[in-house]
């Protein structure tokens, strides 16, 4: 493998935090634990562990968490002996009174996430996560909406907050391997940090937009086992693990038991298997936000319009998470349209 | 996209064929009919229909069919105003009286399929179909096993019998996509046919693989509803769709027809969703036949041997379907060795 940096791929499995969308963010202390514990044995460079929408993330618009979450990642850090237990913040939705909880509970390293034109709100969180002595990264989500221009743009304004490394963050797994390229190469010429990937599977391409990134020089590289993650789930991590090897690439974690964590211990943990459905093909291909799903195709049947024509005009309105009154906006607009085609 | 070729696409949807795996070709007529119907009405160029193992699969050995393949063909065939009808024939196992019988009933295409170093034993089947009067092509199965130049000198045996399109078949989807377009890329500089890709999911990169192929110049692709096929399943054909779309390619197959094929009438078919979990990754991985898993998976149990150790082992021997006996030979060896060594 052609790779475009030498230092070593760093990788952080996110089925406990992206994946606790899948569990409604049900996730037990009983069932954290094995998992920390088996993916620590197995290698794993960091986990990451916190509501699937980061810290303070349970509340009744995302989701409440059954299990408080520090909880679960003081479980996770007694469990590790060699692993990082990462965790997600969302500034606007996790506080930097709940980081420091969870720092002072173990945990390691925090990705302080916002959309990829917004890195601005992101300084005060990046700069007190340094002070606490935590690895600290950047994660532009949605990282499809912007140009490169303003990814590159933003990916800097989070290198001089002080992050170590910044993410292009496929949010909606709307992007394509050669889009991938192009922003890794752009980050990485322009930064002097390291510059990492994070994919979705909406589009069945989460695996080789992952490789293509470790090829053009990511070396922090986020995967979920069994692909537990919103949307279509994240890139797979022991597949992940499984196509490196073949291509020569040892990141040091012990591909056998990745496979026997897959099967044995996560895949038993979820309600339905991962799989694109026509739900989660159409996030991708509209390239909006899986929490827009629900409220398109309820406002679908209102009016009478395909869900999917509501989801493909608001990614051509690049919408954003929040906006979705702007659902309603556009089905009203189509079924006015609508009607005026059937009178004219 | 940049395409090197100038020749339209034409898709094949297997989920009747390469599916009836998923199924345990227990396919119903009841089943089959509306599968056909709604993909014609979607535009789908091709839809094979056949026993999972081509024409005559229908055995002890390979897994009794439900129903006659030839009423299930018959009855696709009667659905399809404008799609042609193709059928799966591997020499060995299927006859040209059952191609005749097919084509009687109306079957338009034929697949002439060949383990990659075999060509030569296409030579009758295929100078039958042209006779018959059949769109023949030939398909060269566990394509990744063979050096290129020897896949390409197999591909010519296949033009020189009269094939007018050959495949390079990812049977174990062990391939990544530069190893797809190297192939590719070989044989449309060798053939003056049409070039051909089959995929499968076990490595994550069915539809990674396909859109590398298309772009090397293959014209004859194959997709399969909601992934179903052998293995982890075929390239999904719906999110391929998608994925060309995005890539400014028209196929002439309505997408959202086929998102809705996929989540209201194949979906409730089957029995669980299609994912990639341990068999199905270890088989990409070590790259051997699907059929060899319960297999390994008895003779681990027998011999105290990880299973993937046997198919690994098995997949660096080059074996081929038909040698199971070399499993349980691997895995006495393994067995020994291991013995030895708590002895030594």
């Amino acid at each position: 493998m052609n790779r475009k940096s030498d230092k070593p791929i760093k990788i952080t499995e996110v089925c406990l935090r992206d994946g606790s969308h899948v569990v409604a963010h049900q996730y037990t202390e009983e069932q954290v634990r094995p998992v920390a514990r088996a993916l620590d044995d197995a290698g794993m460079h960091y986990i990451e562990v916190s509501h699937g929408d980061g810290l303070g993330g349970s509340t009744l618009q995302y989701g409440r968490s059954l299990v408080d979450e520090l909880k679960l990642i003081e479980a996770a850090v007694e469990e590790c002996r060699q692993a990082t237990v990462a965790v997600l913040l969302l500034p606007g939705i996790g506080t930097v009174h709940q980081l420091k909880q969870a720092r002072e509970l173990g945990a390691g390293l925090v990705r302080v996430a916002t959309h990829v034109t917004e890195a601005d709100v992101s300084a005060q969180h990046i700069h007190a996560a340094r002070e606490m002595g935590m690895e600290t990264l950047g994660f532009l989500m949605m990282a499809h909406m912007a140009p490169v221009e303003k990814l590159v743009e933003q990916a800097k304004l989070m290198e001089s907050y002080g992050a170590q490394a910044v993410y292009v963050t496929d949010s909606a797994g709307a992007l394509l391997p050669d889009q991938v390229r192009e922003r890794i190469r752009a980050l990485r010429q322009a930064l002097d940090i390291e510059v990492g990937f994070h994919g979705h599977n909406n589009l069945s391409v989460a695996v080789a937009n992952t490789v293509a990134a470790i090829e053009e020089g990511a070396t922090r590289i986020d995967g979920s086992v069994r692909c537990l993650g919103a949307g279509a789930g994240n890139t797979q991590t022991e597949v992940l693990l499984a196509v490196l090897e073949r291509m020569g690439l040892q990141v040091g974690i012990d591909l056998y038991k990745m496979m026997d964590i897959a099967e044995d211990i996560v895949a038993p943990l979820i309600p339905n298997p991962q799989e694109i459905n026509k739900g989660s093909l159409v996030l991708g291909y509209a390239g909006v936000y899986s929490s827009f799903l629900l409220h398109a195709e309820r406002a679908g049947k209102r009016f009478g319009i395909d869900p999917r024509d509501i989801l493909m005009e608001l990614g051509k309105r690049k919408a954003v998470g929040g906006q979705e009154d702007l659902i309603l906006d556009v089905a009203a607009e189509f079924a006015k349209a609508q009607k005026r085609e059937v009178k004219g």
